[in-house]
């Protein structure tokens, strides 16, 4: 097994294509190795040369009489595999590549990168590129990288950790980082990724003790089970992972496809993927590094529940909206606690937001007394406090700390957020003192929420899942509505009850046996659109009507689909009125087979209204899957509608999610349309399983 | 009519309540007056002293024997109405009072508040406040305000005005807008509003040449209709009006109202009302403001089309995404500049975003020439740059700024944002070239996004409005289903044809004259809730049938709702299925007659896919309102059904937004619900009118 440290603390270092002009790809890194500290053992290549920046230089990696751990390539694409074989035969723990020229160039490029990695994995020697912009470790001055980026920044080493696909966005990223004082130790980027992925950088760091965070940038996900991994070591380890990844949009997915030649996925199952791991998944630099900036005191508050202070009517106002976009519990203090503001401050608003007004700075005796009481009575997980510029004068600063910090001891797991404007001497004296400070109310309020996230994570831990029992496999070729409906019922799963009529007679009697009225249906694994060739009528009664039907349906289908094989009608009884749902699995091509679960028609595809979870899951997390949808309003007994018991619906999402995963082998999709939910038990009325590979008629 | 100058550029300023303390709040803003350069004259009133802060002091403003612009009052409260007699009395244009302890206080306080308010009307004196925190105007060194803020920041004067109703937040902003180099004029806090409000500033504001933007900040809106004015008056004279309306939330709106004691109103008519008269809506402090920023070259795109340049693939990708959130066109470059771009840099991606790769750093003299191709042929509104830290590089910086202002001339309408990261001198040379910075690509095109808000609002201009006759008063008393569907389909709205029945026979008569099915409901104006009462029968059809359904509804009735006056039972045809959607108006506090359309039940209420309008609007904003809502898609043939003619749905929202509005004084609200949407027609099978000040039964 690969440790961080096998990748990034190499006790000696070969630069093959090493230059000496140090602005060149091939002399930047050396030049680093050089000046900043490095001190490992450091081995020049160029053939060319006997001294390169004026160390010892060799013909060849296989001319090197020594030990080499890490060997960063910066020669021409079609050099590249020669250097690999020959690091394989130096036994070289890593291969770094800076060329391009691989699978972002052309097909013959993609070739040469599927050489490499199966050099790599045959060898077991770790590749990091082709095409990547390097790496370091600040802890050991190790800076194998071109990006003139750390010509302008030296990071300090500290808790965050930088994985990144990208090479330009990677130091884009470090840069901000770096400017907002967050130290970090490892920074990563992965280019097109022959062997390490950004899921698999994700999961070593986590793996790294004196890693506390992790910011990541993804256009694509080599390996979805690997991220899942990694992510759920993260929370195990509670470190925060923030992800952005990127190709969101049809035209920013279309970028990204064309930038690292690699398939989009389904964006909305990332989304949900991630949240079901523990991930925070961040749209914006600026709100990932907020994030990460926050995190530094390693605080992660355990509830939702927000307690807000402010010095102006406005900032608290402001700060409440933000909560509540956010999905957070700006819940009233204790009318006994508020009355004992009132009594300090008889002009305060004592609800929450608790405006103290600008008597606060009249009186700094009032500050650890105010938010004390905020602490101790409103049972608040976290404060945000806004003090906008009054905060950060010389004057003010020193008395609002040292009341904040006194009404902060005992409440180690609680969060303190300061939204206040000051220059950064005084930001960092607060900071010091464990304050994450934020100019913007919003952006504070945003932040704490997403810590909120993790914090609540962490605590919950990995979701326990169901077993998956080895099924016996689907039967060859496709799958008609009456065979699906079948092996779904046979797993338990909510079916309706129907007979396969193959005569009008046939269709009668199963009629008459039902009692009621019926619905009549074309069989045949060849129409999926039944209704489209007129094979579907609904509420038939009475012996002729029902002939009379069955004799319609399949004149139609004879006409309508003239190359099918028809199988008869199906004949089920009519099911009362209810709310029509939508159940089903999709194999993804990133993360394996995903859940879904959302109301009829209309609200799936056209409002998106629709809740997705990798299988399998739990039916405590298919309850959190129909929470999840806005329309769940019609179960809660919206409209004058009885409330029914969700845990029915549950039961029946998650025993298709362990269906799904059982035959994630085989099984493309599985449709369960609509599951119609009534008061007292749900009933799938039609089914469908597209096998793998199948297309649809 | 009051001007901009009569508040804000006195020639005389009384200050009473004078004192000697220069951080007291009546004496801090004498010492502005006598530090900051006031040139006009000033008369502190205190009756306790002959001179304050060194200057000669009255006893009372009617001892001073001049002239008086401006009374700035800081005296208790019970002391104010005094001052404001002696201020009519001197003819002063204009009193604003620091004082508390009115309307935001008590009872007692209130009815002094109006009483201000009355004496203001009366007199004509204007009165800013009181609870206000002050107002600036820093073209004549005029900084009558308690804030501290000014000694820790004085504004240069500039196109930016700010209009706060609180002081402290409106002190925040202010600081906040200093601090990134937006320059201001005026300043003005509202506070409680007795007599100048918030919307009256944006007026002034907009009416007043120097002032460029403005930036407000509101809990509450005194008079919507002013509002409305004053945001076309900006709309006129191409100002952007950036309005943070806070109190969005639950929490928020509680808050704002305890803050201020004001009505909050319906936040999503807000919404509505704002962008419709072409004002931007800022949901954070630091999203207004960078739109302030970046609207300093005053160029605002004529459209959505939005070019993006990189030299990062990521941060390309990155954009694109944030450019879809908003709702941008990142339209693809024509094929034949893409082949320029190919010859120029083989390894660009040359579609859109256009990703130069580093090789942008290398050649500078590619800046230009992809720049150029851009705005030339990709035919966009906008470009946006990402150009990371190397930017901000003292020696790349001169380079690509002379490229990217080379590559700009004559194209005068255009905007060009870079995204980078510099030191602050750095950027100011970008931002003397004309070209706004961002260190967030995503910040970048959020803002982007705003202005081009602004040139298509500036563009349209005020939408034109039909006229709204004169109609006959509704009938007195509350009115029946039947009576609301005549007075409706006589001015000419799409409604079902029915029949009243008063007996079984005349309700078989009704159906037979109509031939086909029919529905039965129990006509009542004491029953709105007619289902609930067993009062409705649908699809009856046969003469024994129809008569038992009369006798069973009647008798329903009778039990059901045994006070309510009975006027009988409606008989009306079943009209065959379509899209069920809800049109209908509410009087809104702030804004009067709101017309509303959205897709049926569930849509509007759990989904909230509603759209709103300030009434009356033409069909041409019907139409917007239909493309607004998420389910348009349902009209544009999803789910294989026929795309329908949406004019015939625009013609009946802007007949009944004139009916709403002819009718403002009386109608509480109006309801056509169903309004079933056909394929060549659409018609309301049920409409209600509930009148001003009647009650729900």
């Amino acid at each position: 097994m690969t440790t961080l440290d096998d990748l990034l603390t190499p006790r000696s270092v070969a630069l093959v294509g090493a230059s000496d002009d140090p602005t060149r790809i091939g002399g930047r890194p050396l030049a680093f190795f050089k000046n900043l500290g490095y001190e490992g053992k450091i081995f020049p290549v160029n053939p060319n040369r006997d001294k390169v920046q004026g160390i010892d230089a060799y013909p060849s990696l296989a001319d090197i009489n020594d030990e080499i751990d890490f060997v960063l390539v910066a020669v021409p694409a079609k050099g590249v595999l020669d250097v690999m074989r020959q690091a394989i035969d130096k036994r070289a723990k890593t291969v770094m590549i800076f060329s391009s020229g691989f699978g972002e160039m052309s097909d013959e490029g993609q070739v040469m990168q599927d050489e490499l990695s199966r050099l790599s994995r045959e060898s077991g020697v770790r590749v990091i590129g082709p095409n990547c912009l390097g790496v370091f470790n600040s802890a050991i001055n190790f800076y194998p990288t071109f990006t003139s980026t750390i010509e302008r920044r030296q990071p300090n080493p500290g808790g965050l950790a930088i994985a990144s696909q990208s090479g330009a966005y990677g130091s884009h990223i470090f840069y901000l980082a770096d400017q907002r004082g967050i130290d970090m130790t490892y920074w990563i980027t992965t280019g097109n990724e022959c062997d390490v992925h950004v899921a698999e950088a994700i999961k070593l760091l986590a793996e790294k003790e004196d890693v506390h965070a992790i910011c990541a940038y993804a256009e694509s996900i080599k390996d979805g089970d690997m991220l899942v991994e990694g992510l759920e070591i993260a929370r195990a380890n509670r470190k925060p992972v923030v992800l952005m990844k990127v190709g969101r949009s049809a035209v920013g997915a279309e970028a990204a496809s064309s930038h690292t030649a690699s398939l989009a996925g389904d964006d909305k199952v990332y989304d949900a993927v991630l949240k079901q791991a523990g991930c925070y998944r961040a749209n914006t630099t600026e709100e990932a590094l907020d994030i990460c900036y926050a995190a530094r005191p390693r605080i992660y508050p355990a509830g939702r529940r927000i307690g807000l202070v402010t010095v102006s009517g406005g900032g608290g106002v402001l700060m409440a909206d933000a909560a509540e976009d956010h999905g957070l519990d700006v819940a009233a203090m204790p009318a006994d606690a508020q009355a004992i503001m009132k009594e300090l401050v008889p002009f305060a608003a004592a609800r929450n937001p608790v405006d103290v007004t600008a008597q606060f700075f009249n009186d700094m005796t009032l500050v650890p007394k105010f938010t004390k009481l905020m602490l101790e009575q409103g049972n608040y997980d976290a404060l945000i406090g806004f003090w906008t510029s009054v905060a950060g004068s010389p004057r003010i600063s020193p008395h609002l700390r040292a009341g904040l910090t006194e009404a902060m001891q005992g409440h180690d797991r609680k969060l303190f957020i300061q939204s206040l404007i000051a220059p950064p001497e005084i930001c960092k004296e607060y900071e010091d003192d464990g304050f994450p400070c934020f100019e913007d109310p919003s952006r504070a309020v945003a932040t704490m929420a997403a810590l909120m996230h993790f914090g609540i994570a962490f605590d919950q831990g990995r979701a326990p899942t169901p077993d998956v029992p080895k099924l016996p496999a689907l039967p060859d070729g496709g799958l008609g509505e009456k065979q699906a409906k079948a092996i779904l019922a046979d797993f338990g799963l909510p079916m309706v009850q129907d007979v396969l009529a193959t005569t009008a007679q046939g269709a009668v009697a199963a009629a008459a046996n039902d009692g009621g009225p019926v619905a009549l249906k074309i069989a045949s694994a060849d129409i999926l659109h039944k209704t489209e060739v007129g094979g579907v009528e609904l509420g038939v009664s009475g012996d002729a009507d029902v002939s009379a039907s069955f004799e319609r349906i399949m004149a139609n289908a004879a006409k309508g689909a003239p190359n099918a094989n028809i199988d008869g009608v199906i004949v089920s009884p009519m099911v009362a009125d209810g709310i029509d749902c939508i159940l089903g699995s999709k194999l993804d091509p990133v993360f394996g087979p995903i859940v879904m679960f959302g109301l009829g028609g209309i609200f799936t595809e056209i409002m998106g209204d629709v809740s997705l979870r990798r299988a399998p899951i739990s039916e405590a997390t298919a309850l959190e899957m129909i929470d999840e949808l806005k329309g769940r309003a019609l179960f809660e007994g919206a409209r004058g509608a009885k409330p029914i018991d969700k845990t029915m619906i549950a039961k029946a999402i998650s025993q298709l999610s362990v269906f799904a995963a059982a035959h994630a082998d085989t099984a493309e999709s599985i449709e369960m349309n609509p599951l119609r939910v009534l008061d007292d038990r749900c009933i799938a009325l039609d089914a469908l399983i597209v096998k793998k590979g199948a297309e649809e008629h």
